[in-house]
């Protein structure tokens, strides 16, 4: 199985594929960073998210995309461009038939490190340990980008059990409602 | 000119296009809303709007979109959708070498109406009068998406002096870099 791993960002979007293969054994396929100046216009920096995203899918023809849930309690400006990037990705994964899974910053953090609350030295250092890299990825958006793809494979089988469980369970009721207005 | 107007929405996307003539008289090209299901996958509900959006843009060759800034002081779980909704749309726009321009809801509240706190009837009421219509569009998603391209119509001209200012006072830096790295 191979995931793209998407930290998303405007300034800075982290890429990364990770293939798991014999024994579940992990592999680095690619890492890069996408980078768009604050100087620029922000359809365009949009767009050049977009074109890498779709480049990264065609090339590397991914199963499944792991994307950093976006929360909007953090820096209200950060978060809208981080929430329009992580759409551009969704857009880009659905035309091609790609799942995309939402994975929280704790999630990725307790997957790769057994601390929900570890901090980006400890997901680098991790990072490259479990893929034996023989240096760090760099910047540190490289390495959360690798830390989502390895989160997604290592609770993929897990979230599959559960999805598999309440499938069997019947069906659930997943309309959610949005109070006064529109969604 | 022809400005396609957007309210960003990912139960209802209200498009529509308002063309400018002669002596500056405004016509109704088109209006729809798009509409996705809650019960949906989020990023296939993105990939909707950006194919109805696409379509948009490819049949009516606007000149100019004009897009609801987004705001994240509402309902955290609108807005997020809504922030990624409109980064579909802004992609789309660039991706076509179409500008897109962002307007406030005050701004386009008060540029139909002449009060930046105008409720939704009196917007409905203004676009139904300013564009000659027979009966006013719904639902207000409609109504708004044109309002947003009659704001920017009427305000073009300032924005189009602000922007000729501006690049009279020098050149602003608009390169992005996608770094090649490893693949």
């Amino acid at each position: 199985m191979r995931v793209l791993g998407v930290d998303p960002g405007l300034t800075r979007c982290g890429l990364g594929i990770v293939d798991q293969g014999a024994q579940r054994k992990l592999a680095l396929v690619a890492v890069d960073v996408v980078r768009t100046s604050p100087d620029t216009d922000l359809a365009v920096r949009l767009f050049a998210v977009q074109c890498a995203v779709e480049q990264w899918l065609d090339d590397h023809q991914p199963d499944a995309v792991a994307l950093e849930r976006v929360f909007s309690q953090h820096n209200v400006r950060t978060v809208m461009g981080t929430a329009q990037v992580s759409g551009v990705v969704m857009a880009a994964a659905a035309k091609r038939g790609v799942p995309v899974v939402l994975h929280t910053p704790s999630e990725v953090k307790a997957a790769v490190t057994g601390n929900g609350r570890a901090d980006k030295s400890q997901i680098t250092h991790m990072v490259t340990r479990i893929l034996m890299l023989e240096s760090s990825p760099k910047p540190a958006d490289a390495a959360d980008a690798l830390a989502l793809a390895i989160c997604h494979l290592w609770r993929g089988p897990a979230a599959a059990r559960l999805a598999a469980a309440q499938k069997a369970a019947g069906p659930v009721r997943t309309q959610w409602k949005v109070p006064g207005g529109r969604s």
